[in-house]
């Protein structure tokens, strides 16, 4: 009989040892109360600023998730979290399903002719960057989870394969991919609803590739003279819509060695056809002699070819045909999560999370080190502040996740082990994934009770931009991110998914937050970072290019770390409810708005958006005179505090609904969920929205109208029973 | 725009009148301290028992859930329990599908001869008791939920309708039940379970009958005489078997003006063939005639019938047939429960709720005001004790559930409506649903953390029984009931369903317990009581038969308000962790016992328990070490207290699993849920119970054991995870 408790905890018997000597605040000689500003004003010169080295440390050789070099980064953080300071670290291992490249048999792609030899085959690795010429452990360009297979056929260009590309493609263009090979540009939305969207088409396989228009910017070069996307460069990536299961063999319980795990045959959306990604360079050889239409302006990318839509090639390659060889493997490997502890000295079952991943696809100088070093520089901060009497109220968890890269595995696993801890005591979750994608200013998405303090929070930091010295950070963001259609305020924007705070958020109900630095959304038009998911996220991309002087890193850590410090230590939680009413009537007016484009059938079938706003008006009101109550608290009586705070903790967890959204039983939140479209983008009232999604083709619009009412009801409940929670409790 | 907030609160303004002046207590001039013994240690003389007057109150009236009367009564609860001096009391109403028969097309069953005449059809009602002869509001005996419509063929006699009987018929007597109409006698099993049974087999109709083999005791005369069920009674009842849903139209929401209800045609395992209840008397015509096989003895009852399966009569009768002619309709309906509340004075978002039905079908003079008078006795004790200046530590909730014979509605409909609410403040459930169903000993069914509580209560409370004056109910119960098999205490079982406990303990996870004086099983084979669901259910069936002195109802009321109070008012919540380990063991050890009833097939699947016992053994531990930390702890500090019994509250909720059971959405324990074969009994680790249930049937035996598999494996996780909480948080 085994134990099935198979958490290691660390022996705290290392030695310290420290390389820097510039945390996040200034040293500290002064009381407890300062510490709040002591950890944000800090301005400290970047020569010494510590996330430097600490990133350095992190990306020097490539750590994919279930890799060896993965464990030996967990270990090493393991031990150092523990010489920093904190009370207990753990490696918590779970064994989940993940896929890789097989060794033996290279996955590419060919061009073959009519007697069915490989007249062009595309490249089977990216050129390494200099420095990094031990390329044994650099996994190739693969798309994780495809099937394997060698389908052979026509190609058929699809743009970005959204929903609408494909509609178009059928509807105006006339063509239908069933039996054909589609080749997709990267950008706009996940790869993986790309993908999705090919099988439901009919599509026998899928090509991936970065097209310059998306990946490269204007009177920038490519890496390693610019942050561009070189032509050989290609962006790995999972292609599987997991809808917030994790380990797609244990949907909703944690991959144990004991835990029951599901045929193969029995996942869900599981890819049943081959995906491979490539670069431009490769892509040129299979777009520039396609035949058939040639597409409107906004299909076309900035590569020298017509973009025609095929299917199949033209003229003199007529007979030739395109044929995938892929070979990936879908293999139960052991991952490791490490998670930190500084145990709370009053309400020590409150817990404020910082969970960020570790794995990346080859160095990860982006993503996920630039978050990972934030999140380690923070611990250190932490670590020194608790060497000098500090204890914060409530327990902070340190996470570093792994496999995230496989969909959010390492992250999700550990929330469904602890899951009914989490839901009891969970105060917020910071997520710290990369800390930068851009260089222009500040990307907030969070929870709308969190909008208050994200503002308060980076009043009191130090705008990293060159020439802004004394200026703080929400003016710098501010001036170059407006929110001028809403409020006068800098941009906050709803939660999506693709990071690990999504199992907390949308499965646990968890107010969230992530911060980043981010690009000029305006002006770059190209998606994501260039250079995303490629073996060109390296320490010099960042130390070169994105953060010179490391003073953006910085202040992306002073708002993590104040998030986190402001969670763990505020007497009262730092959450204001009226924020989320406020939302909640933006939201509401958002989807009436969008079902009102639909005037006849809304009379029709007698469709009311009332008792939703009714509701959000009831939520309203609980939320205004629970702060007017909360301004006569007795602050000095422990129990009407507790009570008020587990009023507010609760809040979000009120949004969840056990039934989960049709179809996608782990997204329980009512008011927040990743786009059924794309994983990427955060929808409100999904529930409304997705029911509402193209109702104009449905099949049975009776059926569809009445999913939309049902919808409503369950939005309406949702909102009035959360703001009952904020009346007085009795 | 409507507000969607339809519930009504009562105004002070009533006078305070009382009627009796002998609460539970004697009358309490003594400091707070000793509230507990004396309301505990009270033996009061019968002559002044106010339960006696209350009860006879209440059951002057038929008060069917969703009739005037019902609501009269409602609306005199709501009132006397501000009078009794509840800080608030409110009106809640929901909007549920109820069924009721047409009353200008009664119900009935023909005997049909060869040209279709009705040679004998059975009774439209039951014969009224004495005094009770304004029959207008008596609704006749009829299956609610029954679907409409007039088959006509052949009977077939099918024992109880359990799932061996059916079995039994098919394969032993190789008869089969498609096309024609069962014939079934009431008991053992919930009736719902019995029409679905019939249903699965192809009947076309059901005719439940009340053999007096299982509703007439030995030597006991026929009601008014005795206690008996005449020949002429019948036993009402639902027959949907609603698997915890409540409202079948509102499924996980509640049925508010609102809420968007489900076609009835969507609407699953509502019975789709004619269900009707019948007396003895009738029951004789149809089975006398009967031909086919005659059964096995268990099959007979004590009618002077053969008991013959059929199909159809014999000899002469051969070509009659039977006819049943079923009118009732399914109508949404208003319901309203009354919630009263004693606000607590120091933690008032900690919730004690007692809650039980006022719905009858008739009189309710057992089910359930037997029940319903105790809950208001003890509302008007515990507002003697608030004007002496008591006010419990945490609130007190107390509920009158409606519609409770239709499916646990008015109960599940609230639990739905405040579960947000509900999962994070709800600290104990008791269920006050009939008080006393014999004359023999206590009879309580709770969850495994409030055995100790049960007993060292019990201690502290006088025998009801004559000639045990000086002996307590403890002592009293363990003479009639010895757990010997166990441990020398008297018997406690696992809840199971049919009564209002249901959604707060097996979906919403809070600890739950029942009490109510009971017949002697070993003695008294009848089911349930002999006029259950009767018109015979009266005040004097009570007065006359079951509790002359009303001490039996008051030892109830003591245990039931001795429960609520304990755990309203105990600094330390009374939750005894190691008792849940102890029954964990227990359950374990049962259900590897029922899989190792199929040796090969565990060798051959490779099926092993050893997780689960590894999980058992952790809860354990965890168990033991929790109590230990509770005897240091510091109860001067509201924090630790508050923390700990935290922990304490929510281990109950840390068995709930949001997936729900295979099938079973709502029903979410993983321990505990109502067998499916028989909604009245709880069955332990239902999910692994259910996958082995007679799997050696089963059509896919890899596939079955695979099922049995991944049961355990949610099993071990739930009770490890379970486990886990109570560590120390941090």
């Amino acid at each position: 009989m085994y134990s099935i408790n198979t958490t290691h905890t660390f022996s705290p018997t290392w030695m310290q040892s420290k390389d820097c000597s510039d945390p996040l605040m200034f040293h500290v000689t002064t009381p407890p109360t300062t510490y709040t500003s002591l950890l944000l004003k800090s301005t400290a010169s970047p020569a010494t600023n510590c996330l430097h080295p600490l990133h350095r440390k992190f990306t020097r050789l490539p750590h994919l998730a279930g890799t060896e070099q993965n464990l030996r980064y967990a270990e090493q953080i393991g031990k150092e979290w523990l010489e920093f300071g904190l009370d207990t670290v753990e490696m918590v291992p779970y064994d989940v399903l993940l896929s890789y490249p097989n060794k033996s048999q290279p996955n590419y792609i060919s061009i073959v002719d009519q007697f069915g030899s490989e007249v062009f085959n595309t490249s089977l690795a990216e050129p390494v960057p200099e420095g990094y010429e031990d390329v044994s452990n650099i996994v190739p360009p693969y798309s994780a989870f495809s099937a394997k297979g060698q389908p052979e056929g026509d190609l058929v260009y699809v743009n970005y394969g959204r929903t609408e590309d494909f509609s178009q493609l059928e509807k105006d263009m006339g063509i239908n991919v069933t039996g054909k090979i589609v080749i997709i540009r990267y950008g706009k939305i996940f790869r993986g609803n790309k993908v999705t969207n090919a099988m439901l088409a009919g599509a026998k396989g899928v090509i991936l590739f970065s097209d310059p228009a998306d990946y490269c910017a204007v009177g920038v070069q490519s890496y390693p003279h610019g942050w561009n996307l070189p032509g050989g460069g290609a962006q790995r990536g999972n292609i599987f819509n997991m809808n917030g299961a994790g380990d797609p063999l244990t949907p909703g319980y944690p991959a144990k060695e004991y835990t029951y795990r599901s045929n193969l045959e029995n996942v869900v959306g599981l890819p049943n056809i081959p995906v491979h990604p490539i670069g431009y360079n490769d892509a040129i050889h299979l777009l520039k002699n396609m035949g058939g239409q040639i597409p409107p302006n906004n299909w076309k990318g900035t590569l020298d070819v017509s973009y025609r839509i095929g299917p199949g090639f033209t003229g003199d390659f007529k007979s030739q045909k395109v044929r995938m060889n892929i070979h990936t493997n879908n293999q139960v490997t052991r991952i490791h999560n490490v998670i930190g502890r500084i145990r709370g000295a009053l309400e020590p079952d409150r817990y404020v999370i910082l969970g960020g991943h570790r794995d990346a696809w080859v160095f990860g100088g982006i993503d996920p080190m630039s978050g990972a070093a934030v999140v380690h520089e923070i611990v250190r901060t932490f670590g020194l502040l608790l060497r000098k009497g500090w204890r914060p109220r409530r327990t902070i968890i340190f996470a570093s996740w792994d496999a995230e890269e496989f969909g959010l595995q390492g992250s999700t696993e550990w929330a469904e082990d602890n899951a009914k801890m989490l839901q009891e005591r969970a105060v917020g979750y910071v997520n710290a994934d990369s800390a930068i994608e851009g260089m222009y200013t500040l990307r907030v998405d969070c929870t709308p009770s969190l909008h208050t303090l994200v503002y308060d929070l980076t009043k009191q930091i130090a705008s990293p931009e060159e020439g802004e010295e004394g200026v703080s950070l929400y003016e710098s963001w501010h001036k170059r991110d407006n929110w001028t259609n809403d409020r006068d305020a800098p941009r906050i924007s709803k939660l999506g998914s693709g990071s690990d705070f999504e199992a907390y958020f949308i499965r646990l109900g968890i107010a969230a937050a992530r911060a980043r630095y981010t690009k000029n959304k305006e002006t770059e038009r190209y998606s994501s970072y260039p250079v995303y998911h490629s073996v060109y996220e390296t320490f010099e991309l960042v130390d070169k290019f994105y953060d010179p002087t490391f003073k953006r890193l910085r202040a992306v850590a002073q708002v993590r770390a104040g998030l986190i410090f402001q969670l763990a230590e505020s007497q009262l939680l730092p959450l204001d409810v009226n924020q989320y009413a406020d939302s909640l009537g933006k939201y509401a007016q958002s989807i009436v708005q969008l079902a009102q484009r639909h005037p006849q059938e809304m009379t029709k079938y007698e469709v009311s958006f009332d008792a939703l706003f009714s509701a959000v008006g009831n939520f309203s009101v609980a939320a205004r005179d629970f702060h007017e109550r909360l301004q006569t608290l007795n602050r000095e009586d422990p129990m009407p505090v507790r009570v008020m705070n587990d009023q507010l903790m609760y809040l979000e967890r009120a949004f969840i609904d056990p039934m989960g959204l049709p179809g996608r039983p782990f997204y329980r939140h009512v008011i927040f969920a990743p786009s059924s479209h794309n994983k990427y983008a955060g929808e409100s009232f999904p529930g409304i929205y997705d029911a509402l999604f193209d109702i104009k083709n449905s099949a049975d619009t009776a059926k569809a109208w009445e999913e939309v009412k049902h919808q409503i009801s369950i939005a309406a409940f949702t909102v009035h029973a959360a703001g009952m929670t904020l009346t007085p409790p009795a």
